[in-house]
């Protein structure tokens, strides 16, 4: 690699002392850039962005008590809810739809009454078409869609919360496809999280600009999916507004990378004393997503089958987020385990899904498999989710969100709660 | 086209009526979003995300007296010093650099003393550097290098300003890879000054986190080049640091698109009397910027050979902001002559030059020709920049900003004047 960003840095970290005359015409653009700045204040895009920065007003984070301009209360509570990467996952648009809706939801809902669902729904909706209509090959490519595809969701939810018509909705989503992005690149790192808040930030400005009668290209969602190896997957919209594709979304049940679930599921139901070897057969699309081999930090732990299987081997809990704390050390016993596992990547095996085969020191094998996607009722996992709430964050608040929901006032009871 | 969005779109706006069993799906993740983001407020991501949130505090913006949060203040002033397409453009680079580079600086600078023309330089070189990195290949497949390149530039400018570490640095411009964004699709609509002020604020966002603790990819800004259609040109690089590309900067003496300046110099010298047709012989890349045939809009009047040609053979002064005022008529003798013009698309003449062919009813035919990169002593641009400022914030303001420019507290007297 040429590490031309890594030049670059150096020379800028470094002060470099540059010609005086190309210092003459850096003062040259900054007073020709001040002249056009001035003379430019009342164009419609100057003052309908002065309108839209504030039009929106503060809104609350978690774990602060300050108000945040809503634009940066979404990118923090995007954040923050992905931070654990412990949040809801929707396997066939391959993203984590809440930890973008929500914060764009809750910026614009926290002060007022009216039904949260709804929005929500819209615009996780709307999130898991797009998701799929950029279509595998996107994702593939390098693109994080829970913020490519995420942004626009967002801006859905957003847009329908300020009561935008259909040609706004149009130009909106044109103009957030100029600010989506998000690479997969930055998984392992904290920009993983951040590209969530990206997104949701971009979604609640890119509504409060449209509001304010910013003006976008309607057709340049399309140029984006064109651009950003988008499937272009037509029928990613079938029966929209009839079926709702979000009704197959997961909860997390580990606090690691969905990819390790099954797995985990599966090698749950193994005995555990005097295996040799673990041999997890996954699907290959998880190969660049949760197989680092030997990662040294809680954050990188989440993303390595190895790591999880020996932790689990060795009795850790990965359902518990402090397993995966900082600094993290795996303890030696896990170290040896981890050496014995092998991870097989097999097309037959779905990407929901994971084979698990143990060997035991006494000549025993055992396999068992998991499939994520196998049927619960919706019972079954309301009692779920809430009892991981009740572990995370206490009975009573649980309580209190759950039965918030059901009225109409949820906007702000859940903004007192964060 | 399947016109995938207008459906979402009109979806979206109609305000449908889900399943119940989707809107308990939706409360359920809203239930398991608030615990993983009550979870998660301690994380560092999450910490980091609420610090930088504020670390910037408020700067000003053009047109207005209220400061804003410094994310917004750099949206805002880069859309509002592109609003009128009269700022600085780099050639080579196929960028605008002072539109996203300055914003930045005056976000961090506009309350304290010190060198402001450094770091704007430093910016402006490496948004330069970039984009001839990413090349012709990038804008060509649809990217605005004005705000793809233009975001690393000025993420190169808040770091130098915040004091990072060459390691700060890489790992920010990894971040910014994340948001880098902005699409030419966006052109004659108001997204196109928008795409400026949104490179502005990811880059001093980003510069702000990073400084709080944020982690990203140092890679991930050469893998964004790659996912772009970057040319991954390491000649970009070539004396970097000695030779400042930024000295070859244009500044604009017509109030439109800069494609369109070199066949306006060269058709200033022609006799405007009796003309029958005029022919444009001009670069193919322009075919797709600045040809719009019969605009009816003044914004999209500046993209147009046709429309500013005839302007300027009917006596229409194009270097003055009002004739592309918005309601934009075009006076029926402009509208009779616009369609006398012929555009040529010729790979043998520059980017930067023009050819106009002039043909007259009394028989007669002139050419005439002009290269704007011609070159020009640093004295004659100065005085040129200058009586242009003077003439759009008058001469005592335009004089008080050069003043300034000169000493070392030129970001508070700047801000003054915004």
């Amino acid at each position: 690699m040429a590490d031309v960003i890594g030049r670059i840095a150096d020379l800028v970290a470094s002060g470099p002392t540059p010609d005086p005359d190309a210092r003459a015409v850096m003062e040259m653009s900054i007073l020709d850039w001040m002249a056009c700045g001035i003379a430019g204040a009342d164009e419609p895009v100057a003052r309908a962005t002065r309108a839209a920065a504030t039009a929106g007003g503060c809104a609350p984070v978690f774990g602060a008590r300050e108000l945040y301009p809503v634009g940066y209360a979404a990118q923090i509570n995007g954040a923050t809810s992905h931070a654990l990467d412990y949040d809801d996952t929707h396997f066939a648009y391959i993203g984590h739809p809440s930890v973008v809706i929500l914060p764009v939801v809750m910026a614009l809902m926290h002060d007022r009454d009216g039904d949260i669902v709804l929005p929500a729904l819209l615009g996780a909706e709307v999130a898991v078409r797009v998701g799929l209509w950029l279509g595998r090959s996107h994702y593939q490519a390098g693109f994080h869609q829970t913020a490519t595809a995420g942004a626009f969701g967002g801006f859905a939810a957003a847009g329908y919360i300020l009561g935008l018509s259909a040609q706004q909705m149009r130009m909106g989503f044109g103009l957030v496809a100029s600010r989506a992005g998000g690479l997969k690149a930055q998984f392992g790192t904290m920009a993983k999280p951040m590209n969530a808040g990206f997104a949701a930030q971009a979604a609640v400005e890119a509504a409060l600009l449209i509001q304010n009668a910013v003006t976008a290209n309607p057709d340049a969602a399309e140029i984006y999916g064109d651009l950003s190896a988008g499937a272009a997957d037509i029928s990613a919209l079938d029966r929209i507004g009839q079926d709702w594709f979000m009704m197959d979304v997961s909860h997390k049940f580990y606090a690691c990378c969905h990819g390790l679930h099954a797995a985990l599921e599966a090698f749950s139901t193994c005995d555990m004393d005097g295996l040799t070897t673990i041999t997890v057969r996954t699907n290959p699309r998880w190969a660049t997503v949760c197989n680092q081999i030997a990662p040294d930090t809680g954050l990188g732990a989440k993303f390595s089958y190895g790591t999880v299987l020996a932790m689990a081997a060795s009795g850790v809990d990965t359902a518990d987020l402090n397993s995966f704390a900082e600094p993290f050390n795996l303890p030696p016993s896990s170290v040896a385990l981890r050496d014995k596992v092998t991870i097989v990547f097999d097309d037959a095996v779905s990407e929901t899904a994971a084979t698990v085969g143990v060997t035991y020191a006494d000549g025993r094998t055992v396999t068992a498999s998991h499939d994520l996607r196998a049927p619960q009722s919706l019972s079954v996992r309301q009692d779920k989710v809430m009892a991981k709430a009740a572990a995370l964050i206490g009975g009573a608040r649980a309580a209190e969100i759950q039965c918030a929901l059901a009225g109409h006032n949820a906007g702000p009871t859940l903004a007192a709660l964060m």
